[in-house]
């Protein structure tokens, strides 16, 4: 297949470092620097985005739609696009309806890996090994574009692979995922973080990983999904709002309870 | 060196398997099945608590100080004492004077190594090495206890090691550990938890690792730590709101501040 990747950040990196290894990959990066890079550690070759097959956009979210609708006109009839932006309702009904004019499948996909560390340099071939892998589908989505889909999901090594529609998906990853990074750099405000060195076990880690973000890319998915990221926060805080009222009245069942049903709510959704 | 354990658990049947390499060491549970077990893997052998150069107390947080009150009457003069519990200051001053009219050296110490698992059949020699090391002292922790804590710190491969007040030890483990136990129980009560398979990236596993953990003791350690952890709950539900506020009013400048703030506050206090 050929395959041509817009965006040779983490993630379009990542995905040329993979899929150089099975198919012909072409690429484009507004850093000279890094087609350079890309090119002479063969992650991408000399290939146009007229003959690709397959055109993934890996651009920051902000950019997402506009790269889409740049591209979309230059591509081969019957050709498949897709993007790999962390929220999808913005714009999954222009993104179909401008491919559909050029003849071409667009279909949005969500493959769930990342770092703290973002650019081409900490690309790596591996990122998508045994990770969740989203597609984004809707009543359009075409047999043909899922297949190239799956294959591609396949190729990378992803793990669990799930079908999804725009509006769902955007719930669910503002609590999975933007909710853990409004979490996280609310977690670092405390004044007791100057005081952490020598008192860290593996909890303090966890909770504080990505705040460590792009503010620029978070800042833009957060205005794209607005509405359920306040709706998780706000459940969030109601919860650690009971915990603060049953320490208050020193509750020992309250707390006993809550902490209770929250282990009961991990065992029982327990992935994989 | 003898050393003695009250309370063969994760954390000391970890100490057991660790220190066993090195000492001859006796110790104690409840528990005949584990006493059998401990026995049977060499953990402990048959050293009385009266001959012992060391006692450490790892029994759960609310029979911490009813369990070293119990022994020191047993130990030899210039033996020391110690436990490991998550929360110090609320018997930190009765355990130094009980101590003192036995001839006793009393220091508390924490060792922030844990696991979502507890019990002897979780414990590891190895699970201490790297992390860090608590020792809470007291204008009247002797010379001789702290020599003979850092040499067991040593022993079972502690990182770094921390010097600190009961009173700066809880303030601060509110917020590294206690505090993170708050909001991994309350960030799986959303009623979005129920949809997450397929759709979880690092963060929402790092996010939501320690709800599952022990009910019963960690009411009691919020429970003896509970002003600490109401002023760490607030001040994040302060954080949480700035968050939900700037969503709401569609403020990107604000939004990008937070989250630029919470980056460099993560990257300045970056530990080891």
């Amino acid at each position: 297949m050929k395959i041509f990747i817009i965006g040779l950040g983490l993630i379009g990196g990542s995905l040329a470092k993979a899929l150089c290894r099975l198919h012909t990959v072409g690429g484009f990066d507004f850093s000279e620097d890094v087609m350079k890079k890309a090119e002479s550690e063969a992650a991408i070759t000399d290939l146009p985005i007229e003959e690709a097959d397959l055109v993934i956009v890996a651009v920051p979210p902000k950019h997402t739609k506009e790269a889409c609708i740049q591209n979309i006109p230059k591509m081969k009839r019957n050709a498949v696009i897709t993007e790999v932006c962390g929220v999808k309702e913005f714009f999954s009904e222009d993104l179909t309806v401008a491919a559909k004019l050029y003849g071409v499948d667009y279909v949005g996909i969500h493959p769930m890996a990342g770092k703290e560390k973002f650019g081409y340099d900490y690309a790596e071939s591996t990122l998508f090994e045994g990770r969740d892998f989203i597609i984004v589908k809707t009543a359009e989505t075409t047999e043909r574009a899922l297949q190239i889909i799956y294959s591609t999901a396949g190729d990378i090594n992803a793990g669990k692979i799930t079908e999804i529609s725009p509006m769902q998906h955007d719930a669910i990853i503002a609590y999975t995922s933007q909710l853990a990074h409004v979490v996280s750099s609310s977690y670092v405000k405390s004044r007791m973080l100057a005081f952490v060195d020598g008192f860290c076990g593996g909890s303090f880690q966890d909770m504080t990983r990505v705040a460590e973000l792009d503010e620029d890319m978070w800042t833009d998915l957060f205005l794209m999904n607005r509405d359920n990221i306040m709706a998780e926060t706000k459940q969030l805080t109601d919860s650690l709002n009971l915990f603060y009222d049953a320490l208050n009245k020193g509750d020992r069942e309250k707390l006993k309870d809550l902490l209770k049903n929250g282990r009961e709510r991990k065992e029982h959704c327990r992935i994989r």
